[in-house]
Formats: C-alpha cells, sequence, structure tokens
C-alpha cells in the first residue's frame, strides 16, 4: 500500500470557491441576490465576481495581497467574497462599527492594498485614512454606491473609482485563480473577540471549505433556501454562508440594516426559509410588537452567546425552529451544535429550552471537543457541574493569528488542541454547555459561579428585557454577582431591586443570587450585538465593595 | 503570512469513522439497524464495533493489514465498515457472486489477513482457499452465522470463530486507530472496471470522508432518514452510505435479498424514506405486480448506468422521487449528479425523464469534470455532440490501483486528472451525459463485467474460432453480455448455444455468463484485423430486450 501517493488528481486542494461557478452552471437563471427592487441570478452573479476579480488584477491584486471590505449586508459584500480570492487575495472584512482608529489599526497591521468601502461608511473609512503615519502608504479605496440611498455619493478624488465601474470593466472570462495548496490563506478576521487587542484570525481555503459545507449537513440546508442576511457578513463571514449560499443556490436576502418590522416583512414578501443572528436577534423579533405568529416555519440558527431560555421560547412560540451552535471566529464557523433529540419534543417546554440553550456535540466536520482542566490538560468528569476549558480540533481550526506567533502557540497548543478560552462543562449525555468566557466567571467565597446561569433566570422574568451579570468587588466574598438589567418598555408597574433578588433567590443557589441590581434603558452591546460585559464589569468596579453580607 | 502553516490542532486527518462516535452522542436511542426483529440503537452499534474492532487487535490485525469481507446486506457488513478500520485495517469488501477462482486470486492480490465470511457464501469461500497454492498461507476466515437462517452452520474447525463471538469478547473501551495521516488506505475494492483483470482500488480516509458529506449534501439527506439497503454494501461500499447514514443517524433496514414484493413490503413497515439502486431496481419496482402509488414519498439514488426514460417515468408514477448521479469505483461514490432545475417541471414527462437521464454536473465535493479529446486532452466543444473522455479531479479520487503502478498512472495522468475511460459529451448547458461507457464494458443489474474476461472462457471452448462479447439492451438488467462467435471450420459436432453457455457457467460468475449467443460464419474486422464491436453492438441493439428474468 505504500507505494499509493497523493497525485495531482487527487490532491487538488480543497475550496469553496467552485461553488459559484458550478451554481452559474445548475442555479443559471434562479434569483442569487436580492436587494430592493434588483434581484441577480446566479450566473449574473458569476460573471459579476470574475468581472471584479480581473479588475482586481489590473489594479495589481495579487496573490497573498489583502483586500479589506467595510460594508454591511448588500450585495457588494457578497461578490467580494469570491471576487477577492477569485484574484488570488486575502479577504479581510472589517467590522462598520469601529471607530476610525482601529479601523486604521486594522488596515496598517494587515498591509491592506486596497479597500472597498460603503459609501456610509466613507467618513469612517477617510478618517482612518488621514491616522496612517506617513511613512506608511495608505490602501487604494473603491467606493460602493448605492442606487437605492439618496445620500450615495458621486465617487471624488478621494477613491480609485466606484465598485461598479469595476464590475462594468473587467473580463467576463477571466481565469480565477486557483489556490495552489489548500492550506493558502483565504480569509483574515479581526476579532475583539471580549479581549482587548483585536486579533487577526487567518483561515485557510480548506478551512473554509470544510466548515462551510459542514454547517449546511449540520443545519440540513436544502436546495435553494431563502436566505434573510440578518447576521452581519462581516462577523466571521457570516458563519460561511455566503459560500454555503452558492453550494446549495439559495437566494441572499440582501439588507442595509434591519429591525424586528424590517426582519418580518422581509419574511413575508420574500418566503424566508433560513436565517441566522446571536440571541439578540431573537430577543429583538419576539419582544417586537410586530411579532405574529408565522404562516410558514422559518429556521433561525443562533449562536455567539448562550440563549436565555425565556427568550428561545417566545421565538419558537411564533414559528421560528431555532437551531443553536457554538463557534468562534477561530473555528470560522459554527462547530458544536445543540443536535436536536427527538425524544426531547415531549418534555415541557422550560425543560426543551433549557436542554436548547446547551451548545451540544461536535458536528461532523469537527475531529474531536473536549473540556479540560486547563493546567493538566485532563478531560473533566462528565457530571453537567466541573467546569474546565473547552479545546476543540479539527480541520475547522484557523492557520492561527498574523504577525502574533505567541498569540498563535498560546491557544493552538502542541497537545493538538485549541484552546477557546470558554468554560464550560460536559453533562453526562456527552453535550457541552458553556458556562462562561474564562474572564466572566465569577469567583464568590472561593466559589466559581457562572454569570450565564443568573442571567438565564433573570431572563425568565417577565418584566425583564435584557440582563447581564458581571463579578463586583468584594471585601469579604472577594467578588460577589453584580446584575445589569433593562426593563420592557411597556410595564406599568417596575420591579424593584429587592424583588429582583428575592426572584432569583427561589431559583438560584444562595451564593449565586445578585447582591446588586442595576436598573439601564439599555445595556451596551459590540458591534455584533454582543453585549459588552467589560464595560459592565468596569462599572461594577466603581462601585466598590457591596456591603458585607452573611450568608 | 507565509508564517501560518498547518498545526497539529488544524491538520487532524479527516476520516468517516468519527461519525460513528457522535452518532452514539445524538442518536443514543434511536435505531441504526433493524434487520428482521432484531434492532440496535446507535449507541448499541458503536459499542459493537469497538468490541469486534478490539477482537481484531488481539488477533493480530494492525495498521495496513488488509480483513476481506464477503456478505449480502446484513447487520454485520454495516458494523465491519467501521469495525476493521477502527482496529486501523483496511477494509475489503468481496462481491458475493464472484466465483471461487476470483475469490482466491482476489484474497491473494489482496494479502487478506482475514476474511469474514456470510454463512451462505461458506463453500464459496472455502473453494477459494482451497485454490491457494501450497507455498501461500490463506487467511484466517470468521463466520457470520444468522439466527433469522435455519440453515445457518455452526462453526467448525474450516474457522477462527463465529463473527458474534468476535463482538461478545472485544472491550467496548477500546479505543479506536486513528489514521495516522489523511492519506492512509480506508478501503480497497475490486472492480472488473473496464479491463480484463480485476484492479483494487484503494482509497484513502480523506476521500471516503469528502465522497460521504458530500453525497448527503448532494442528495439532502435530512437528519434520521429510514435508509433501505437495495444497494450491496460490497459494491463500492454502498457508495459511502454506510458512513453517511452514521453521520445523519439514519437507520439501516439491513435486507439478505430482495424482490420488488420486499421491497415494498420494507416500505410500509419501516416508513423507509431514502434507498439506493442501480437502475435495473427501478425497473424491478416498476414492473412488478406488487406496485402500487406510495403512500409517502421514497426518495431513490440511482447511478451505475444510465435510467432508460421509460423506466424513470414508470418510477416517479408510483411517487418515487427519482435521482440520477455517476460514480466509478474509482471515485468512491457518486461525483457527478443530474441537479434538477424546477423550471424542468413544467416540461411534458418525456422531456424530464430524457433530461434526468443526463449524468449531470459535478457535486460540490468534486472540483472539476470534463470532457476532453484523449489524444491532446483539449475539452471538446459544449454542443451535446462532440464526443470526448471524461475526466475528472478531486479529493474523491482513488490513491491507485493496488500492485499496478502502470495501471495506476495509465488513468491517473500526470495532467492532474482521472481518466475515467467513460466517453460523453456537455451539453451547451454545462451538464455532463455518457453516451458510450467504455466500449469494453457491459453494465449488467448495476455491475460492471468485462467483455474481454467472457472472450478469454470463450476462447477457450475448443470449437470456438473467434469470440466478441458485447452488451444487448434489457429490460430487466440494463444490458446483459451477448456473445457473437466463430466455429473452427473443421468441426464434425457444432456446439448449441446452450452447450456454449453451460461452459461458460462452469468457469465464470453466473452473471458475467452470455445470455445470447450468435453464430457467425465470420466477425466483421476492420484492415489491421480487429474486431469491429461497434457493428456488433449494433447487431445486438437491433436484437432488443433479451427475456426478462428475475434476480
Amino acid at each position: 500500500m505504500e507505494e499509493l501517493k497523493p497525485t495531482s488528481a487527487n490532491s487538488c486542494p480543497l475550496t469553496p470557491l467552485g461553488f459559484l461557478e458550478r451554481a452559474a452552471t445548475v442555479y443559471a437563471d434562479s434569483p442569487s441576490i436580492i436587494y430592493h427592487n434588483t434581484t441577480h441570478t446566479w450566473s449574473q452573479t458569476h460573471r459579476r465576481c470574475l468581472q471584479l476579480a480581473s479588475s482586481l488584477s489590473s489594479l495589481g491584486i495579487a496573490k497573498g495581497h489583502v483586500v479589506s471590505v467595510l460594508a454591511p449586508n448588500i450585495p457588494a459584500i457578497y461578490e467580494l467574497h469570491f471576487a477577492v480570492p477569485f484574484a488570488g487575495a486575502i479577504l479581510n472584512n472589517i467590522n462598520i462599527r469601529l471607530d476610525a482608529r482601529t479601523v486604521s489599526v486594522l488596515l496598517q497591521h494587515s498591509q491592506s492594498k486596497l479597500v472597498f468601502v460603503d459609501h456610509q461608511s466613507r467618513s469612517l473609512l477617510l478618517n482612518a485614512v488621514v491616522l496612517f503615519p506617513p511613512n506608511i502608504k495608505p490602501p487604494a479605496v473603491v467606493l460602493i454606491t448605492d442606487e437605492y440611498d439618496a445620500s450615495s455619493q458621486t465617487v471624488d478624488s478621494d477613491f480609485v473609482c466606484s465598485y461598479e465601474s469595476l464590475v462594468e470593466q473587467g473580463d467576463p472570462q477571466f481565469k480565477w485563480v486557483r489556490p495552489e495548496s489548500e492550506w493558502d490563506p483565504l480569509v483574515l478576521n479581526y476579532t475583539s473577540g471580549t479581549t482587548s487587542a483585536p486579533k487577526g484570525v487567518v483561515h485557510c481555503h480548506r478551512g473554509i471549505f470544510i466548515v462551510t459545507v459542514d454547517s449546511l449537513t449540520d443545519w440540513s440546508v436544502p436546495k435553494q433556501p431563502v436566505f434573510l442576511w440578518t447576521l452581519p457578513m462581516f462577523h466571521s463571514n457570516g458563519w460561511c454562508f455566503p459560500w454555503g449560499m452558492a453550494a446549495v443556490g439559495g437566494t441572499n436576502i440582501c439588507l442595509r440594516k434591519f429591525d424586528a418590522s424590517i426582519i418580518y416583512d422581509s419574511i413575508r414578501r420574500h418566503g424566508v426559509t433560513h436565517m441566522c443572528g446571536a440571541p439578540v436577534v431573537l430577543n429583538m423579533l419576539s419582544n417586537s410588537p410586530d411579532n405574529q405568529p408565522l404562516d410558514n416555519s422559518v429556521k433561525i440558527l443562533t449562536a455567539g452567546a448562550p440563549p436565555p431560555a425565556a427568550v428561545l421560547l417566545r421565538t419558537e412560540s411564533l414559528g421560528f425552529v431555532v437551531s443553536h451552535g457554538y463557534g468562534l471566529t477561530e473555528t470560522g464557523g459554527i462547530v458544536v451544535s445543540c443536535a436536536w433529540k427527538s425524544k426531547w419534543n415531549v418534555l415541557p417546554a422550560t425543560d426543551r429550552a433549557r436542554l436548547k440553550a446547551r451548545q451540544g456535540v461536535r458536528t461532523i466536520g469537527l475531529t474531536e471537543v473536549d473540556v479540560v482542566d486547563p493546567e493538566s490538560g485532563a478531560s473533566v468528569t462528565r457530571d453537567g457541574s466541573s467546569l474546565g476549558e473547552i479545546v476543540l480540533r479539527g480541520a475547522c481550526i484557523m492557520l492561527g493569528y498574523l504577525k502574533d506567533p505567541v498569540g498563535t502557540r498560546k491557544c493552538l497548543k502542541e497537545n493538538g488542541w485549541f484552546y477557546t478560552g470558554d468554560v464550560g462543562v460536559m453533562h453526562t449525555d456527552g453535550y457541552l454547555e458553556i458556562r462562561d468566557r474564562s474572564k466572566d466567571v465569577i469567583i464568590s467565597g472561593g466559589e466559581n459561579l457562572s454569570s450565564v446561569e443568573v442571567e438565564s433566570v433573570l431572563y425568565s422574568h417577565p418584566a425583564i428585557n435584557e440582563a447581564a451579570v458581571v463579578a463586583r468587588p468584594d471585601e469579604f466574598w472577594g467578588e460577589t454577582p453584580c446584575a445589569f438589567v433593562s426593563l420592557r418598555g411597556e410595564l406599568s408597574m417596575k420591579p424593584t431591586e429587592k424583588e429582583i433578588i428575592d426572584y432569583c433567590r427561589k431559583r438560584l443557589p444562595h451564593y449565586t443570587v445578585p447582591k446588586t441590581v442595576v436598573f439601564k434603558e439599555e445595556l451596551p452591546k459590540t458591534s455584533t450585538g454582543k453585549i459588552q460585559k467589560f464595560v459592565l464589569r468596569e462599572i461594577a468596579k466603581g462601585m466598590g465593595s457591596a456591603r458585607v453580607s452573611r450568608m
């Protein structure tokens, strides 16, 4: 057998880029993208991406170059997921809600050669470019105008040209650049994560191919779904669904921005079948005054934070079928998901929600998942309560952090595991549940307690809209849980701090009950909708020690 | 970017073996296998496979060893798709319809260390072992008995032990052997292919992982389908669906043998949702007196030969939803499929059938497919009529033929393409259609049989001067072998058709024996003396279908 080695016929690099070529054959006349009154077909999208790639080549963009994009979920950002790598370059989506200083840091760090900027992020980008030191040449900039936006600006001397002119000038017969190796980088995604310094996560063609196909299989995505873009494509490449939709010939419903009313309207107008979003989107849908039971069920995939059970229940009662998964920017997409068992259908709703809020089991594309003692590396007991760090291994794990060998080695350890920094437990049935980001763990009286557990109780309170629990320093206990909550708008009677603490006391171990409750109009959030716990932690820290209490 | 290399956390070998471990967690109590009145759950199947693998290790089976299996679609052959590679060994399924001489050749060629044999193939296997030359040690043999078969024999001294005793004695805590490299061989499948000598196709873990996941995506297989095993698992590993069913937690309905009545009964009893089979199975279903419209539609995937339009129409009218694909033993499973366009639904039935009979487009797991001039390698015109050889490249292509570097190089060419030996056209819409299976292959009942092999037996008959075997169309089998022979001039007694068929029957597997023998004064030849098979093929085609026979 030893004589049989890989050959050039069977070792061609795995890449998701070929999905578009295939879609242009199979789904030629079917809609690829819908945006306001514009509809493109798959053969048009294929041709436009080839033309763009051709123009990028003409501008000197080549293998190994980074091309950045600052745009919301408009058609251009979808096309650039193919067009940029078609030219051999590496796609770098940048969160449009960042500030100019951060954007400037990212553009410099990535040595981006070219930036595509949506006209609404024009000032942000130009301000970022101004912040470049004189000895560093800023990237060329292409402006994405928008025919549906009256404020869309003309292309002036700040820009190389407009996006559409690049499309128009390109050669539709352009031969796209296949990766030489499947380990060649495909995307660069900066993550603020919940840590301070942004890190440049690099994924290769092989990894993104695997996550894309894996996510389609795991979510049982059928052919030609109608996919509503409520997850930013700049967030972890929309969990790889830009490539996934080309694989199954789906229709991408693009949205510049959205609220509950826009989502409900899109669902009705386009017959949406699938959408993704952080739990905050579920919360938005279920708390909206526009909400009403759906005519046809819509599948919604959520990840990014553990969904509170109460939010799950409310969302499902409207006709959404919620799937829950777990992934990090470093895993390219969702790699652990709460695979549902039909026997759970007969359980009471609250039990179902509790089970669905668990992160679950590895997808078939991930090799292994475990929860380990971070010191010894030994697996924790599978008892649903022994805390440990979540570790992963598989083809979807990033190549590493750009220009950060120390950071890379710190999480891609020599023992063959990726250390996520997330704290979780393994249940007896083999399902994983996150208990916290490591730094979100509150240590009170020497006991580790999970803020997520406390939050899920707070979310079940009928008056509470959003909740986040962080550590407040305490002279006696070390730390105590401090809850920040926002209340529902329509309330006639607002609960007091004591009422909320009493509510928790009936439902939680004493030591995990918040000692403090702070009411807020709204909780601070990241651009991707995650509650910014570090902001709340700072506030809690500033409050000083809580009154000494006795157990 | 260059500093970012694969690490042990992201370069873990792709393998389908982990699907079973995951199924034991996700689908623990759900049925994995149903056979008569026996039902196993996924946790039982997982445990049994680990126990088997443990026993195989105890018997000395280790990495790189070949373990052969001679069995129909009973639970044991399903389990061995995991248990054999769990022990680090290479699985070699052998077609139970072969004759003892061929089986002996395959066992010797593969240097098989151990054979699992179903009790009904006991004599076949023992006769094959008797044919081993004295200097070659035959493999040890494990007998698979069957509690539902009264003729199931006791384990005598010809056998190491029974299959069930291996299961019982094994350690359920056995640590299965992960491949060191994803290029490590996983399976060895012999194919008569396009030449006379059987060839040992070797696939690696990576290739089978890709085909398995790809086939699930391409056929849009949902979670927990009920899968009826009407495709032999010994035939190209049942197109990878043994591993695929573990990935989606399906229920495998095992059948020792079947006819239309058994299939219809199984569909009703078990609520079958999915099945596979050569077009001969479709023919069986639609021609059966038992046929009646289904209560719930059943998805049926067919490949192995182009399905006749009339058969497609009859099958679909009963409620089967037919998908059509194309693959070879060398591609591990289906890698080209007739992706259906909704706009075709409005066409007349005969047009729909004609479109569905085309092989189609590459699946998302295949890198490229083309139809080329075999000499120059240039793509033929996409006009639906320019003939060329079908070539493929992608991760699913075999590693090569065992101990046959010349044969391997002949099809895995240095230009990076696998040459299939099949002749086809590319339609203007990018859909591939086979026009002629590689000239010398006859496809009878979904099995490829080599005319060269049959001819060599005919040539050994003392009365036969010249012989050529071509395909004759057959309503039931698709094709049957039709022999054209010229006799020696000096004969006093000429053999009859029946005598020649009987002669072949003693020397060939039953299904390769010519069903028709045509006597000719002389066979048509080219100027250089080669028999003009295309002339004979035309004659055979003009003869129409041979008498319908039963499987």
